[in-house]
C-alpha cells in the first residue's frame, strides 16, 4: 500500500544521497526507513536501502523506474526499485526433516513472514499430508546424486511456471549442481546445520560432538557453487554440555536452526540482504 | 579528522533527508554513515544521526553551522552539529567498587573509548592511586544526604572548571538533587545494578536472590529526577542458578554492569543515543 | 525399562548420601546421574536427584519404596520415588493464542516432550481442529471471571477423569482461584510473557515498550495464589531496539515464550525441579 | 579449612557412590557437593567431584588419602585428593596483548580467582610494571622459534623453582614443544581467539573477517601437541556485522577472550574440569 523500496549497490562518491533523495522528494515520497554503509569511504562501495511511502505507488512505479535509470547510469549503480505490495513467492525445499519447513508454515501463517508460498517440493513424501492442508502444492521429486540432472530439470520447470523469487533450503539433503545456481543467482537461502566456517560437509553434528565443543550453531548462507561457503546471512548458537550426546546436539540444533533460517528468509524478503564479495550487508 | 556529525530530531515531512544531504554536498562533504528512522511516519518524529566527511572540516565548521540554522529552522529540528576531532570530556563518579571505572580507564587506555577523562569524583579514597597513576585529577569529595548540597556544589563547580560535557556515574551510590541532574540534561549516564524496571532502587541483588530469578542483569540509563526510571540506554543478562547466592550474584553483576556500562557511554561519545519521551533511538 | 528416580530434599547432616546409595546397592540399582546441593551447609537443606538403573525395577518397586520409608524417616526427608516407565499425564489449558501449545505438541510429536498430553481445554474454539488431528481430546469451557467456579469445576472433573498429574498453562489468560491452585500444588505450570519480576499483571508487551527496554523476556513458573509470584523455573530473554512497536515485542516475545516453557516443562517431566521455599532448585 | 575435594573417574559398576560415601562418612565428612556422570552407563566411565566438610582436615588428610587408596584399587580409579585450603599456584605467560592478564589480575584482587599467582613470564617487556606494582614475580625470556629450546629451559626452571600447578597461556603468542606439554598433562590452558574448530592457527580474527561470520568466537583449552586441538573447557561467543572490520572484531573478540579464559581457569582450580578421550566433563 504505497510502501517502496529502493536498494543501491555503487562506488562511493558525494552526491549519491543528495540525488536519490531529490529524486524521490520529486515524487512527493517520504523516506521511512533509510540505512546506508560506506564500506572504506575513499574509493570504497556504497551501500543503501530506503524505504519510503508515496502516493499512489502503483500507477507512479514505472515512471520512477523509468527515471532512475539515469541516476543508476550516472553512479554506476546496481539497483533494485520494488513495490512492497508485490509479495514475493517462495519455493521451499525439504528432504525428510520437517523442522525448518514447520517453522516457516507456522511464522507465515501468523503474519510474521510476508511471502506467498507457492510450493513445496521434496525428495521424500513424509511432509505432503500437512503442506496440502494449508492448500499449498507439494511435488514429490525423487533425488540423489544419479538422477540429479533429471530431478533440476523438472525443479527449474516448476520454479519457473510458479514465477518463484527465492528458492529456500529447508534441511534439503541434496547437492546442486553449478547449473541450478546459477539459474538462481542469491536466490537460494540454504541452512546449515553447523556454526561456519566449522563443520562444513555433512554431518555437523556428529563432529561437533566428537570434538566436544561447547556451543553449537547454525548458519544460513546463500548457496554458491562452493559447498557451504556462499556469503553468510545469519548464524545462531546454544549452549550444550557434556552431557548432550550427538542425538541431544541434533534436537538442540534443530531449535537453532529453524529460528536461524526464518530470520535470514525475513531479511531477505524485506530486501535487508546486499551480497558483496561473499559477504553481506545487512539492513 | 575532516568528520563531523550531524544528530537531527523533527516533525517528520517529505523533503527533509533531500535538504540535508544537499546542504552536505554543497560543502563537498560525503556521507559515510547515515541512520534514519521515523516514529510513525505520518504526523510522526523524524530521527537522524549522519556521519560525513568533510575537506578542510575545522575552518568550514562555523560556517556550515551558522548555514544549517535556515533548515534547522525550516524544519523544526531539534539538531546537533559536532567536529568529530572535539574529543568529548567526561566526569567519572563513584563510590567504593571500583569495577565500572576500572572497565573505563582500560578501554580507554586501548584505545576504545574515544574521550578525554577530565577528573574522578568520589566519596571514597579508595582509588586515588589508580587513577593519579594515570595522570588523571582525583577529587575526593564526602557526600551523604545530610551534606548532599555542598558535595554537589563542589562537584559542579569541578565540571564547570574542566569543562565537562558527560558525567558518568560508574557506581556512584548517591542520589542528586533535581538541581544537579536539571544541569546536565541527558548528560548524566548511570548504570543500575539490576534488569530494570525489575528492583528499581537499593539491593537489587539480594532481592533477585530471594525471588529466584533465573538470570540476572544491568540497566544504562540518563539520570532524571525519578529513581532509576530515566531513558535506558543498554541493558545486559548473564544466567544464574541456584546454586549462586547472593554474593555470587554480585560478582557475575559486576561484570554485566561493566560491559553494558560501558558500551552505553560509547554510544553517547559516538552521538548515536537520542532521547525522545524518555525513550531512546540508538543509531 | 528398568529406570528409576529418587528426588530428595531433606535438612542436612552426615550419612545422607552413604544411606541412599547403600539402599540402592542392596537392590543392584546402578546410579546414572546424581545431582546434590545443600543450601548452606551447617543447619541448611539437602537437596538431591538420583537417576539409576535397577534390573526387575518393576517387580521391585514397591517393596523399594516400602523399604525407603525407613529412610525417609530416619532423615526426615521429603522423597519421591518414580519409575521412569509410568509416563506423566499432562493438560494443556490455553486461551486464543495457539504459538506455546503448537510448540508442545511438536517436541511432543519430535520425542523431545516425555509426556501423554492427555486432554486440551481451552476458553476458545480456534485450537480444536488441530488438536483433534492428533486424536487429542479437546474440550471447551468457557470461561470468564463471572463463571469462573462452574468452569473451573469441570476441568478438575476433567483432571481427575483423565488422572492428570500435571497443568501446563500455555497462555491461559485466566485467573485461577485459590481452590483450583491448592488442588495441584506445585504441579500447575505458567508462561508469564515479561522477564518476572518486571511487569507483573496484564499487557507486559505494551508496558515494556512504553518504558523502552532493550530486552524483553519470559518466565515460567509454578502456579501460586500470588499472580506471577510463584517459583521461577527458566526464563529467556531476546534483545530489541526502538524500531520494535510493541506489536514487534508480541511477535519476539513468542518465540521466547515457546522455548521458555518447553524447557520448564521438560524439566518437570524428568523430576529435575524442587520447589524450596518460593524458589526452585533446578538439577 | 576444613573443606576437602574428591574427584574421581574409573569404570562404571554399581556400589562406587556407595563406597565413597561410606568412606566419607567414616571420616565424619559432610558432603556439601556432589556432581556425578556416566558415559553410557552400561560399561561406561564414571566421574565424580565431592566436596565435603570435614572437622580437622588438616590432620586427617594424609590417613584419607592412604585409606582411598584401597577403595582406588578396588574400583580401578584415577583420582585426587584435595584440601581445598592448599592454594594452587599457577604462572601466567603472554606476549605483548594484556588484556587476559589484567582481567586474571583483576579477578584475582576482587577475590573472584582463588589462587596463588607466583610468577608472570613474558617475550615481552610491556606487562612488567603493572605485574612487579601487585608484588609478582614478573621474567622477560625472550622466545621465537630459533631460541624455543632455551626459552622452555629457563620457562620449566622457573615453573619448577616456583612449585608451579597450572600455566595459563594468556595470549602467549609462541608455540610449545611437545617437551614442554608433557610436562604438564592437562595443566596447561590456553586462549584461542576463535571458535574453535573453526580458524585453527594464525590471524583468526582476519580470516573471520574475510568469511563474513555473524558471530565470532574464543576458545578455551589445554594444551596438547596438536596446535589448537586440545580438550574444549569453555567457549563464548559476541553478535558483529557487516560494519565491523578486522580490528573492530579484534576489539570484540578481547572482551570475548578475557571472560572465557577466566571462567576456564576458576573452573580448573575448583578441580571441575575432568579430561577424557580429548573431551571435558565440567562439573
Amino acid at each position: 500500500e504505497n510502501i517502496g523500496r529502493l536498494v543501491i549497490k555503487c562506488p562511493d562518491q558525494p552526491g549519491i544521497v543528495a540525488s536519490v533523495s531529490n529524486f524521490l522528494l520529486g515524487f512527493q515520497a517520504n523516506i521511512i526507513e533509510l540505512s546506508q554503509y560506506s564500506l572504506n569511504p575513499e574509493g570504497g562501495t556504497f551501500f543503501t536501502r530506503i524505504e519510503f511511502e508515496c502516493p499512489d505507488l502503483k500507477s507512479k512505479a514505472s515512471e520512477m523506474k523509468q527515471e532512475f535509470r539515469n541516476i543508476g547510469e550516472a553512479f554506476s549503480m546496481e539497483w533494485k526499485f520494488s513495490d512492497v505490495s508485490n509479495i514475493k513467492r517462495t519455493a521451499i525445499f525439504l528432504s525428510n526433516e520437517p523442522h525448518c519447513l514447520l517453522e516457516l508454515l507456522w511464522e507465515w501463517q501468523s503474519g510474521d513472514l510476508i511471502t506467498d508460498i507457492a510450493l513445496v517440493i521434496s525428495n521424500h513424501e513424509d511432509s505432503r499430508e500437512i503442506v496440502e492442508s494449508l492448500n499449498i502444492p507439494f511435488y514429490y521429486i525423487p533425488a540423489n546424486k544419479d538422477i540429479r540432472k533429471e530431478a533440476e530439470k523438472r525443479q527449474l520447470e516448476l520454479l519457473e511456471e510458479y514465477k518463484i523469487d527465492l528458492v529456500i533450503l529447508a534441511r534439503y539433503m541434496q547437492i546442486l549442481t553449478p547449473e541450478f545456481v546459477a539459474a538462481l543467482p542469491n536466490r537460494i537461502i540454504n541452512i546449515h546445520h553447523s556454526f561456519l566456517p566449522a563443520f562444513i560437509g555433512a554431518k555437523p553434528y556428529e563432529r561437533a560432538f566428537n570434538r566436544g565443543v561447547k556451543l553449537i550453531g547454525a548458519t544460513s548462507h546463500y548457496v554458491t557453487n562452493d559447498l557451504d561457503e556462499g556469503p553468510i546471512i545469519e548464524q545462531g548458537i546454544e549452549r550444550v554440555n557434556h552431557r548432550d550426546n550427538a542425538e541431544d546436539l541434533k534436537k538442540i540444533g534443530r531449535s537453532i536452526e529453524r529460528s536461524v533460517l526464518a530470520r535470514a528468509v525475513k531479511w531477505h524478503l524485506e530486501d535487508r540482504v546486499i551480497v558483496h564479495e561473499n559477504k553481506t550487508v545487512i539492513f
